[in-house]
């Protein structure tokens, strides 16, 4: 038996399969300093102790989205290492807030399997947790992606299943990582934006305006922070991981929705078109729905569609602006929001 | 109203205009070690907390300039998102020390405008002060940037007013943030130089000998650490941000000056030319001026010019050579030195 | 004199001479994530508190490499400035484990000399002992250095000396710096493979199969982490530090040795041929030997010869291949594991 792994093929798979993957991380001041400086955040939440204190929190929170791609990297040596494509996620929750000093694990469960048309692949989809040492839950969320298989001449498999998901989290159930806030506290100085809850409609864009060039070592470095297996290059131009195509979207909107403070919920994200070390993505967004949460009077949730796009924006962009070529990420997710 | 900020021009400041900066930054382990690993600082003191605990720090402060650099770092959005030129400092202070654990807060007051002879654009004074999380003031600056006009036909302003700076600052009163020194725990072996305050004299050159190859990865990285806001990269050789270059000065300087172990003020601050990355950098100093600090026998002050290059510096360089082509950054400062 | 170095050559040594070097290190949290997003690192144990716990450590220990590379960083200004060439290293020891919050000093003494054949140069034989704030040892290695002579003409030293050095660390003696394990504790899914000491043989290879582009960004910064001092890149491709190589080459080889948790001792490394940035390297690791480890029946030791190559080893690689053009290190070393 070979002592390491090139990793799991589609009929590999069944559904139900339970998966406990390894590496557990402590994340750390340091692991946050470096996302702070890889993807450009600038929120004012997980960088500062005393404003997260100010509004609630024993102290700044583990950025959202360092937490998912930790959570998710994990994921990669069980599932990923031969995946051709990461098609979509849903479904993604953030459950509990996770603080530096807490270690993440993952695991998983196959929830789908379906052949492809080709018939040497299929789509895989998994369910992945992530787990903090207490056990809590932090992260729930089912992606899907094609798996090539080992034999192309193997056998359709007799149980086949595309699990139904959601469309939209119902955003009554989200924001359980968010303690009850302190709008006292909040200091609209401090976090960058006058903007709350009630200064945004549905329908509303923004441009987010600032654009920032992709360099190749700060997308390998975050993959490496992340714990994905190396991967030789291909050859040509380096192609920039999704992950942290996300992450930079998410840090340029910070210019127009600066008091977004937390993702509680990811109901779609779908990666367009490749990115490529040396290009400049900017973003624009747009309010698809705004939601109370029950019991809840001190943060609403909006509903956002955050667009990653190669060009800059013009200033006529808009909803009714559908995707073109430059568009490389559309995310889909619920951001909250002080009232 | 737009969500997003285009950032102010000329016209949108006013002498007196008080501004509170956004995204308050609790610097931690991460921070500094992501600086060592960014400038190639090796300074003794940020760098071990038995050291600073031998000469009577509670443990290792947070480098002088990764401070300046956070500190200025919050001011971009608000004042420097259009500057077209970051033309000098003066009356820098450092006034407090920093740990590891600290939050800092920004907030600047407009001191001085002057339109500019094209009429096009104009000069903004602006004195910014870093804060602690216990109000404590850490930094004090005074800079000045070229703003355009947002209308080139904009009316000159009522209330020009150029303010006065010293052009050193008076060393009786610096050094507050350097507790009264164990200089019996000062081990000239660990700090890596023999040589103490009354080893220099007026006049004397120290040429820094190494070089550095300025890579562009790193000096982005350094700018998001900052948490400057995201600008695309002009065409052509990515230049390198000043807030860099005046970090690898200093961590260069080192070689010469390894018991320079903090800068106590920074009189003026000059970027004579670009740097562009792939570039390689060395620097030299000058000592102009010594200074006894009032009631401490601990430490002395030197007034040091130390002058980043572009070319290694040749055996005869001297305070009689003036600037050259070559010449990036001129850097006139206190640094405190155990006597 | 002059304040700052260029370094020592070869007759500036003596044997018996003792060196004290600069700029003691605190480790923390920050270099940690540094380093595994450097160099791609995924074991378990120093990326998790509750895994470290689980064992036997009181929490995660500072990977044995990074501790390896900050403790020979602090060499470099007083030996290694203007040396040719990193000949080897033999008699490695981890000694003690080193937690974030430890803080490292250096200290070498002179155990050999031996002027060369071109009289020109010499090799300089060093022993170095990397010490904790407490006085333990926690690394106590000898490497071997070219350094040419200042003064071509100077003579040939009355002393010269090789010291002998075994070829290979007693394996009787090794292991201090790892606890009595607690194996209920060691969980194998979160390791990231289920084999223990007993499932490898002696003559088994592994191919590790993974490959890492070796980015300039990252190689450089890991020279800064190490505070190595700035030297000029030499006009070319970059060619990649040997500490990066070896990290590299440890990194990759966690698929096929996930449980080799801890490398006890160095029997030897040899770096082959030059890698230089954009190059990239792959692993591949042969059990030279298997040892237990007297009164310890929680861990084995692995006699480990692991490979970095610039090219996929293939299929039929074996401990019949000798080295080739492709080879880049060949790092010998023992490795512990779970019985």
């Amino acid at each position: 038996m070979s002592k390491s792994t090139a990793g799991r093929f589609f009929e590999d798979f069944r559904v139900g399969q339970a998966l406990k993957h390894a590496t557990p991380r402590t994340v750390t001041a340091g692991d946050v300093a470096l996302y702070t400086a890889l993807v450009g955040a600038r929120f004012a939440l997980p960088s500062s102790d005393t404003f997260a204190a100010a509004i609630g929190y024993p102290r700044a929170p583990v950025d959202d989205l360092l937490v998912f791609h930790l959570v998710l990297g994990k994921t990669a040596p069980d599932i990923a290492l031969n995946a051709t494509a990461d098609l979509g996620c849903a479904n993604g929750r953030f459950l509990s807030a996770v603080y530096p000093g807490d270690t993440l694990t993952a695991a998983s469960e196959i929830v789908g399997l379906r052949e492809n048309a080709d018939r040497r692949s299929g789509t895989v989809y998994v369910r992945t947790l992530g787990l903090r040492q207490d056990g809590a839950a932090v992260l729930d969320v089912v992606r899907w992606l094609t798996l090539p298989k080992r034999d192309a001449r193997a056998l359709i498999l007799a149980a086949e299943k595309v699990p139904k998901l959601p469309e939209i989290v119902d955003p009554t159930g989200i924001g359980r990582a968010c303690p009850p806030l302190n709008l006292d506290g909040y200091d609209l100085a401090l976090s960058g934006s006058p903007h709350r809850f009630d200064d945004y409609a549905v329908g509303e864009a923004i441009d987010h305006r600032d654009g920032i060039a992709v360099d190749d070592a700060a997308q390998q470095m975050a993959a490496r922070l992340y714990q994905h297996p190396a991967r030789p290059q291909c050859d040509g131009r380096p192609m920039v991981a999704g992950a942290h195509v996300i992450s930079l979207a998410r840090a340029l909107s910070c210019n127009g929705l600066a008091n977004a403070f937390h993702i509680a919920a990811i109901n779609g994200g779908r990666h367009m078109a490749p990115l490529f070390a040396g290009e400049t993505v900017y973003a624009w967004s747009e309010v698809l729905a705004k939601a109370e949460l029950p019991g809840r009077a001190d943060v609403g949730a909006l509903r956002l569609r955050t667009v990653a796009t190669k060009q800059r924006p013009d200033a006529n962009f808009s909803r009714q602006q559908g995707d073109t070529p430059a568009t490389v990420l559309n995310l889909d997710y619920w951001a909250l929001m002080p009232r």
